[in-house]
């Protein structure tokens, strides 16, 4: 498992976060907020020890309809398993919650960068015309937060694409293609399943 | 025009975070950060000087579509016109941007900070089953952030509300209804349109 290099194409100003956030100084901009619930948020780190990973377990709905990519500091990435948009969702790892505003605020500002960055990456690799990021949760009650490519000629649009149409699924060498995409980008702070 | 109180049943954390960052301090931990884009960033306050308002201006889709709440400091809020649902929607008072990482990273960190405070807080007064919060864009490029009250039994559950159904216009009476509630809680650097 790697963690190494730095989101390719990443918005200059926070890259500039990133770098000034690594290492000792890593969670600094965050811990500077003072309150008590941010010792709690603290925990981001992929290296957590496996007690608390543990209690991460993934709604079997989201399970079911998507494929694991990998890990950021606090969110699963998962591919949704639907070829007519390429669609993300990325989950925190934190036992239930299923409001943004139920995490600590700490991990609310990691979500936060995490699907801010993701959306700016996505937008360039895909060549996105508009990006589409989302916290419903109506069906699958865990914090989950879509962050789709949206193109002029995508199927939906300009409506949302949930309920749209039927899930198309991936095969596995579009799989394998969308991986290879994201390992050229995905290479600070994200961990890919397969090691 | 009132700068005064605060939101009341606020979750604990952000609002210590609000009291840290009153006064000089508003915008420590913003700050820290350390990048130069915050410099832009820090302009967030209501107090702005004329010319820094006036390079706003609504969508005139969005502005057709709803009616006008207030000023965050940094978004304008919007009921959408749409008796379904209490639908609210937060617009940065920023020119030319369409995805949240277009905005300075200050303003980013402003931007979910007040989403997830009047997530939170309308979850509490209107008694949400759910909050959807979403930036789409697909239609209307200005950024508009959704902030929507969901309910098992409002017209669209579970489904998302964009296209569902008609809107719904608010009588005159329902509005100020609104507004009253509202006036209950958005106390603190929130400047109601009426003054």
């Amino acid at each position: 498992m790697s963690h190494v290099g730095a989101f390719a194409g990443f918005h200059a100003d926070l890259a500039a976060v990133r770098r000034e956030a690594s290492g000792d100084r890593r969670y600094a901009a965050v811990l500077s907020l003072g309150t008590p619930s941010l010792e709690r948020g603290a925990k981001l780190k992929n290296d957590d020890p496996p007690g608390v990973r543990a209690v991460f377990a993934l709604d079997p709905r989201l399970q079911q309809d998507t494929l694991p990519i990998g890990d950021f500091p606090l969110c699963r990435l998962l591919l949704s398993n639907d070829s007519n948009y390429p669609w993300f969702i990325l989950v925190p790892r934190r036992e239930d919650i299923s409001e943004i505003f139920q995490l600590g605020v700490a991990d609310q500002q990691q979500l936060w960068q995490e699907s801010t960055a993701l959306a700016q990456l996505l937008k360039d690799l895909f060549d996105a015309d508009k990006m589409n990021v989302a916290a419903l949760g109506n069906v699958v009650s865990q914090l989950h937060m879509h962050v789709i490519v949206r193109k002029r000629e995508d199927a939906a649009w300009p409506a949302p694409v949930w309920g749209k149409y039927p899930a198309k699924p991936y095969t596995a060498e579009q799989v394998a293609a969308i991986h290879e995409r994201l390992r050229r980008v995905l290479t600070e702070d994200f961990t890919f399943v397969e090691g």
